[in-house]
């Protein structure tokens, strides 16, 4: 849904020390507040700073982060000194039993009355009570049945206009250079691919590694396993061939053949640090046909335009455009099937971050890319028959062009 | 929140083929719908079985499945064969483009209209029209702000009183070979461990393998890369020695001591089917002292406790029961302190399959567990300054007892 909805700049956020008086006037009003883990809600690791991989509480305001974690995690957490209160879930639900079971017995008969059940909204009920907030904000994506509770409850709730942090759109040095050892790793797989497809050999139509058949599951692994070493986890790797790879979300599977396209995709997370990288390279072994070269010079030529047209303030849709201009140009066209389509699309990129997939989206959709940001630019050709290709390098929007996150070589045909 | 909502087995459900005529009738009245991607979200890879790695959306009604593509994904989604139906977004969006602006125009002058902005709320409400849906049941992790807008829409939701398929917790034959496969992976992990441990050398406070120091993070790798071979990812491996492993969700950093407890947890992901296995053997290369030892025995007999108590009907508490009883007995405290808790603080187990951690739970609240169900036993002792233990196997729910769907040998002495 990410790229449906619209920025906010003006969004207020606890944890920004750059907020205006009037933003910090309505922080104090309204309590940032999310329930997630980590693992999977990139808001809740942005704010949290440490890895819970059950859904737990957590809320900002006024500057301050508290966290509300049971037993099991309390000790850690608290260690990990990211939050400025760690409330214990134990003690918390006690008080909340406590104060719903009052209310129960105001309002029915002794003889009517079942044990109260104590769920995260009666204990958000509760700490607001206690702390004093008036309201909480919470992101697009908060769980649909414990926002219809908490107002049950008369808690106040708002969902937020846009992403909850609108800030995680511009990236700070250090999430930059988080990014940029994201694609180090990517790069560290590519380097696992190509001397593979060195010292494969082509027989027939059969590509044979180490006296076995050569299979998109093989560079899975090899490119996983590299990268593994490295610090990094590149679980959903591509590495499909031929027709294949005409799904541009296809991971690949069996073996590959000699003189195909293979589009190469890995965007690994760090662990240390959570941020992504993203990036794409097509390799063929053995030899390519004329079309096959012309439609990998068109696809990195594409990307060239591309990244030139990055810009603070430029729109986003203008970038795409040169690119849909640079396809058209060179004679590609693109035409939707009852099974699928063919030649370019999907978007020409998207921010990278703590999501893989976050704003800005870089498409047909208007959106003036702001300094900071950090996105994709990964043109691709798709023809069932002749292949696909796609490259793509992760940049940082700046204020005179794009600064490069990503380099590896661009050699693609391996003899 | 999954482990404080309660079970309701009467729930309709699209899918399941044995449903009474009464929740058939239902199940045609409410259409199951899902918004989310099927890597962070189990539902909808239950629902989806393909992999779609951004939120999108998906529907069940009359016992088909239907689900809304960009071109990005619809050829590989139709190739996959799991939805009677796949719809285009594009094709979609532009129909939900048209009704809308007819409704604009008709409530506003021309002077005044703003391009309507479509999104996932605008296009299933257009794809309800058509295909007349009146109602549509969503999980309580339903995206709050998509809930809100369908509802402004006129769009009927009502969200789940419990799990969106309680049948995801009695598990088929099928689903337990999936497990039991993510278990034999746990295995292939721990003898990796033991191989390392048998190979490495004591040189007085330091463990040596292969001429370098032993970390957690050496073992980490070691046990990813083993599982990864063998088609699973075991992201989050715990490897925690001393008073690391104190902290159960800790994974465990910097250099392993001679004489000291390791905690081993691994909860491996089968890559092509999405179940997990979940396991844990506590380990100590040295010698063990006779508090070590005690402790060690105590937790597996907690353990054998617990499984032994395991069956059809009875009440999950009564088997976290019956492994406090064992602790008690042999003498261990459990005390919460303001830096943490030693003894035993967390749950016995918990339901295992698309998601780690799924219903049923099994700790001090009361809830029957039923036939099927697949479950985890591990109970942990954790001291620090003397170290901590766990010993966590998998069984299924039986009518007769607890069925093993997990097997490693207990050895944990190495010398």
């Amino acid at each position: 849904m990410a790229h449906l909805t619209t920025i906010n700049p003006r969004s207020p956020h606890v944890t920004s020390p750059r907020s205006s008086p009037a933003s910090e006037k309505k922080s104090r009003e309204a309590a940032t507040l999310i329930y997630a883990d980590t693992a999977t809600n990139a808001d809740q690791l942005y704010f949290s700073r440490v890895d819970v991989h059950d859904p737990f509480i957590a809320f900002g305001i006024g500057g301050k982060r508290y966290t509300v974690q049971s037993a099991l995690e309390f000790g850690r957490v608290k260690k990990a000194r990211s939050f400025d209160e760690v409330l214990a879930l134990e003690e918390w639900s006690e008080r909340a039993k406590k104060a719903f079971s009052a209310r129960a017995k105001n309002t029915t008969s002794a003889r009517t009355r079942t044990p109260v059940a104590i769920g995260p909204a009666e204990i958000i009920a509760t700490i607001a009570k206690a702390k004093r907030i008036r309201r909480f904000r919470v992101a697009s994506d908060f769980p649909a049945a414990l926002f219809v509770k908490l107002g049950a409850l008369g808690v106040e709730v708002e969902i937020a206009d846009g992403p909850l942090f609108p800030e995680r759109e511009i990236k700070s040095p250090r999430e930059a250079a988080a990014i940029r050892e994201g694609n180090r790793l990517s790069s560290v797989g590519f380097s696992a691919v190509e001397d593979i497809l060195r010292r494969t050999k082509i027989r027939g139509r059969e590509l044979i590694f180490e006296g076995r058949p050569l299979s998109s599951e093989r560079l899975h692994f090899a490119i996983q396993a590299a990268i593994l070493a490295e610090g990094g986890r590149a679980d959903d790797t591509i590495a499909a061939g031929g027709d294949q790879a005409c799904d541009p979300h296809e991971r690949g599977h069996g073996p590959l053949r000699p003189h195909e396209l293979i589009i190469v995709d890995i965007f690994p997370r760090v662990v240390k640090t959570g941020y992504f990288g993203d990036m794409t390279r097509t390799y063929l072994k053995g030899r390519a046909s004329e079309a096959q070269r012309r439609l990998v010079a068109t696809v990195h030529a594409a990307q060239r335009a591309g990244i030139a047209a990055v810009r603070e303030g430029v729109d986003g849709a203008h970038v795409h455009g040169e690119v849909l201009k640079t396809f058209a140009a060179a004679g590609y066209e693109t035409r939707r099937g009852p099974h699928g389509s063919v030649g370019f699309f999907h978007g020409t990129g998207h921010g990278v971050g703590l999501a893989i997939h976050e704003a800005p989206r870089v498409n047909s959709q208007p959106y003036t890319l702001k300094k900071g940001s950090v996105i994709t630019v990964e043109p691709g050709l798709y023809y069932p028959g002749l292949g696909g290709c796609r490259i793509e390098d992760v940049v940082q929007v700046g204020a005179r062009g794009a600064k490069p996150l990503s380099s590896h070589p661009y050699d693609w045909e391996i003899r």
